[in-house]
Formats: structure tokens, C-alpha cells, sequence
């Protein structure tokens, strides 16, 4: 069913201090998961709701959010999450990283004991539309091999860029995991009895497989086979064993109540004018844009996106036509208006 | 055939100083070039050589390489490679960053105008073996084409980052390129008169070939689609358009004589000891490896391999076994030697 952005945010706004969240962390993850759906991943999206409440009941995750600057100069930060609100933590971590760059060129502010942060672009879009380039990575729970091998031990640890755009375009940003493929998207094919194409994943033998079942009992694969792999790793280090949080098969998945998930979370920012005045970024950026597309197409391609343009235009589209919600999704957050003991409901408008 | 190590130094070096280059930048070029065969790399391998002094009799690369810091403060510095030799600009860059970080927690140094830079482990190794995280991504001229396009207008543009490792174990690096494979892969089929596996390129019209004749005449595919694509392109804007360098179709390859490269280059060191003691990241990469190491394997896979290490191994092993050097490699290095008047040759050992 269609939702209007404006009636989501306040209905994920009145579940989440339902749960104890503080009004202002409330208001910041509800414009983190009401912009993913927005952008068209939903999977980032107000569906986290439901299992943050299961998390928060079974004192999986406390709220309100404590964090902790546990050491801090003038270009580096660790933050404890405290077992919060991951994008609160990561909010934090981000502003700290941006005013670090702002004063000495370079932040990094690393986050540890945290939980999932939803969808990264929230982050490295604030560096980008500070005039700077933004850079955050997190790891996640196992599902993805080492090469070579048949058992989960990676999480498909996703990275984010942003640069910002020529003068009157968007920032360009881009978004990604180190898989082939989410998890979801091999559910989605089991619930539907379509097979997958072979590259998405391996079997539990770690031979690639066009079934789903078999797939979700496998591991997923990597971009570019070892690259990734390499790459997931390497995340894994920066964001989770720097910042003295869990890595690799200590992670916890957030979907089932196992324990604190343990994530940990990279973010820096990097000042464009320390290299080159901010205007004559924009300039290049103007043109080289243009560059990118005016490319000759693929026959039955209409059209070149720049990373993170795909999603900006669903955003924008939302606005006026709304946000596509499953109807077990807007059940389940009616429920938990409920619980909040808010008189709002998601209805069919 | 097979060469001692030290011996193909010698004639690297040789060569070099017959170019002009300096002792201190031949010795530094041959240390790249040379480990990078014993690595078992050789398309960063001394066959460079070849192509360097045809760049050099064409007055298109400048030697001996004379590098200018254009702007510097504590975390950061921006140099012009003065078209000369990568290695030395980039080798410059990084000890430039790992001072910045070891004094400011951060160091990010950029090179613009400069030339290909061989291997990246080279530079990133450098700040694992201080005890620090070490990343380096460059762009390179363009083979792949933004996603959903048929022309070339972003290089494979590579990224490797590297890591200290356990206490008596090697430190971890990755260096991937952002494509599927490298041109290299898909001219040898065309050698070997071999189909190449769909998903490696695309054909001039952008569909998707196993013809290595085709593939050439076509794009490169990036890792992920998409996110390679992506990838590809942020390295482009943090390497390329915010050193001040070139960028996207502006590149020139360094293997056809036709201007100057342009490539541009980021570097960037992360003192591990502002987030946690040094001793203590080692101990939890010892577990990590042992971890990674202990993974189930696929049948008939006989040992998980680390980022890096399969290299590592190649070029412990090179020490003993030699390094094996095509005939037609070796023969253009001999006519190098006697263009440069020495009396070396690379002969049968």
C-alpha cells in the first residue's frame, strides 16, 4: 500500500520513543529508515521496526542510546555505541569525522558495540554536502566465505563513498555491499519458486547453485570472487577489529535475538579544499558528469546513472506519489502503534 | 626462462640509469618492477621496461623524475609527479602520509601527473610494516564503460589496502583491480585462440561475448556490474579530479605513445595506535588469521589463502626457484642493456 513520507515519519517517530528512544535519537533514525524506503531500499527501511522491538524487549539493545567518546584528538575518535541505535552512533561518528576535517584536514571516528546503522549513503551524504568527501564501512553478520571455503565468516560488509556533485547537480554517492546479492533478494526468489542465476551464491558444499534453498543454507558470494572476499576482510579490520568491536564469526545477525550484534563501524572525512579550492572540484565535477553521460548506451538503455542518481529520483518521486509499503509491514508497525499507545494507524490512503 | 632475482636487479637497473633516472629512483623502480615478477605478478613486471624507454625516446615521460610538493600541512600534501616515473612519486607520497600519521594520528597525500605506478602492495606494505593501516587506489586509462554504456571511459582503476598482521605472521594486504579481469587476460585467449567465460566483457555493441576479439574491441566488465562500476568511478574522483590530475577519457595508456598519462594517485596512512595499542591489534589478527585459516573448505580446496599471501608465497619462493621470464621479455630487456652499453645479458642459467 502507499504511505505518505510525512505520515510514516510520524508513525516511526511515535513507535520508537514507544520504545524508549530519546524525542531527538526518535527523529534521527526515523529520517534514516522512512529516506531508505524513500530511496527504494526497503530494506533498510521501517521494517527494522518491528525487530528493533523484539531486540529492545528481550534487552537485546538499550535505550535510550548511551554513547561514550572513549579516546578523541584532533583527527581521530572512538566511540562506544553502548549497544544502542546504530545510526545515532554513526551520526555522531560522521559529525565528529567532519568537524576533525574541517580543523585539521582529515577525520576518522571509528564506532564500536554498536548495532545495524541501516543505509550508509545517510552518513557520507552529510560529509559530501559539507564540501567534503565521505567514506564510512561497517561489518555484518557472517554470510559470505572466505575463498575457497563452504562456512559464513564474513558479513557483506558494504562501503560507502560520497563526493560532492557539479554545482547545480546532486552529490554522487555510492552504496554497496561486498556480495553479489543480499540474502533478501534469495529469499524473495524461494518465497516466488524461481531459481537464481549461478554468481549469486554457493550450496552448503560450496559448489555454486541455481536453488535458493540450497543457496540459504550455503554462503553468499562475493563481488569479483577473491576481490571481494579481500574487500569484505579488509572492512571487517578497519571498522570492526580497529575499533576493539567484533568481527568475523563473533557478529551477531540483528534479525534473531542471539545477543548484542557487536557491529562496528568506519567513517572519515576528508577536506576537498585542502587539495584544491571547493568551486573547482565542483567545476570538474560539472564535467566530468557530463562525461559520464553522455556515454553511447547499450541498445534499449535509456539512460547513464551516476552512483546513488537511481535512488535520489525514487526519493524525489516519493514525495509526491508516496512510499510502496507491504501490507504485512504497515500490520505489523499498526501493531506496534499500538503498543506505543499512539492513536495513529497506516491505512490505505 | 628462469632468472635470479638479483640479476634481473641488476640488468633493471642498468636500463634504468641508460634512461637517465637517477641511482636512487632506478634502485626504487627495479625493487617494484623486480617483486612484482617474483610475486607473480609480471604484468607489473619488468616488461615495463620496454615500454618506458619507447616513452622515453618519445620525450613523453620526464627523467630523471622530478616531483614538487604543491600544497602541504600536518595530515595532508598534494605533489606533482612531474610526469616522471609513478613509483618514485607514489613511494614519495606514502612516506609522506606515514610521517603525517604518525604525527597527526592521519596522513592522506595525493599525487597528480604522473605515470603507471606498477603493483600498489609495493606502497600500501610500507605503512603495515609501520604499524599502520595503509591505502592507495590510482586511475588508469579507460577500458570499462559506466554501467549500461559501450564506450571505455573509466580504467580498471585499483585499490589496495593493507594491514598489519599477527605477531609472527605477514602483514594482510589486498590490491584488486575494479574489473572483472585485466585486458591482459582476455589478449593471451585471444593468443591461445580461446573463448573467454561471459562476464568477463562486453562487446562494441555492449552485449556480453566470449570472443576475445570482440571483448578487445569492446568494455572491460567492472566487479558487481553496478558496484564496479561505482567504485571504478569514486577512484577516479579521490585519485584523479581531486589531485588535479586527469580523469575518465583524459587518460592516456602508457603502452601507446600518445601524451603523457595524467594518471593520478591517493595514498593514505591510519596510525592503528590512536584507536588501540599495536601489540593488541596483532593479537586479535592472530586469531582473525587463525580463524580465516581454520575455514571449512570446498573439496578438493587445499588451503585458505589471506589477502596477499598467495603472492607472499610466490615471492619467498622466487628467492630459491628464480623467476620465470618470457623469452621475448628477456630479449628486449638485452637490447636495453646494450642500448644502455652494458655488458650484461639475460641469459639461460
Amino acid at each position: 500500500m502507499k504511505v505518505v513520507p510525512e505520515r510514516l515519519k510520524q508513525a516511526a517517530i511515535e513507535i520508537l520513543k514507544g520504545l524508549h528512544a530519546s524525542e531527538e535519537e526518535a527523529l534521527l533514525v526515523t529520517e534514516s529508515l522512512v529516506r531508505a524506503d524513500m530511496r527504494g531500499i526497503g530494506t533498510h527501511g521501517v521494517n527494522y521496526l518491528k525487530i528493533l522491538a523484539d531486540r529492545v524487549d528481550a534487552h537485546m539493545v538499550h535505550l535510550p542510546t548511551d554513547l561514550t567518546v572513549v579516546k578523541e584528538d584532533d583527527t581521530t575518535a572512538l566511540i562506544d555505541g553502548g549497544n544502542g541505535l546504530g545510526q545515532v552512533a554513526v551520526h555522531q561518528a560522521m559529525e565528529m569525522s567532519i568537524q576533525k576535517a574541517r580543523g585539521a584536514g582529515l577525520g576518522c571516528s571509528l564506532v564500536r558495540n554498536t548495532n545495524n546503522i541501516g543505509f550508509l549513503a545517510f552518513y557520507t551524504l552529510m560529509a559530501a554536502g559539507q564540501g567534503m568527501i565521505g567514506i564510512v564501512a561497517c561489518n555484518a553478520a557472517p554470510s559470505m566465505s572466505p575463498w575457497g571455503g563452504t562456512e559464513p565468516l564474513l558479513g557483506t560488509n558494504p562501503l560507502s563513498i560520497a563526493v560532492p556533485g557539479g554545482f547545480d547537480l546532486p552529490d554522487i554517492v555510492l552504496d554497496m555491499s561486498s556480495s553479489v546479492v543480499a540474502r533478501g533478494k534469495i529469499r524473495r526468489a524461494q518465497r516466488m519458486n524461481e531459481n537464481i542465476p549461478l554468481g549469486w551464491a554457493l550450496d552448503e558444499a560450496g559448489i555454486p547453485t541455481t536453488d535458493p534453498s540450497a543457496a540459504l543454507k550455503g554462503t553468499l558470494l562475493p563481488i569479483g570472487g577473491p576481490k571481494g572476499y579481500g574487500l569484505a576482510l579488509m572492512i571487517d579490520v578497519i571498522a570492526g577489529i580497529l575499533s576493539g568491536s567484533q568481527y568475523g564469526p563473533h557478529i551477531k545477525t540483528f534479525h534473531q535475538l542471539l545477543g548484542p550484534t557487536g557491529i562496528g563501524v568506519f567513517s572519515m572525512a576528508i577536506d576537498i579544499e585542502r587539495f584544491m579550492p571547493l568551486h573547482q572540484f565542483r567545476q570538474v565535477m560539472q564535467s566530468y558528469t557530463s562525461s559520464v553521460r553522455g556515454t553511447k548506451k547499450v541498445n534499449g538503455v535509456s539512460r547513464i546513472y551516476l552512483p546513488g542518481e537511481i535512488e535520489l529520483e525514487n526519493e524525489r518521486r516519493s514525495l509526491t506519489d508516496g512510499i510502496e509499503i507491504d501490507r504485512d509491514v504497515a500490520g505489523s508497525l499498526n501493531e506496534l502503534l499500538e503498543k506505543a499507545k499512539s492513536p495513529l494507524r497506516l491505512t490505505e490512503e
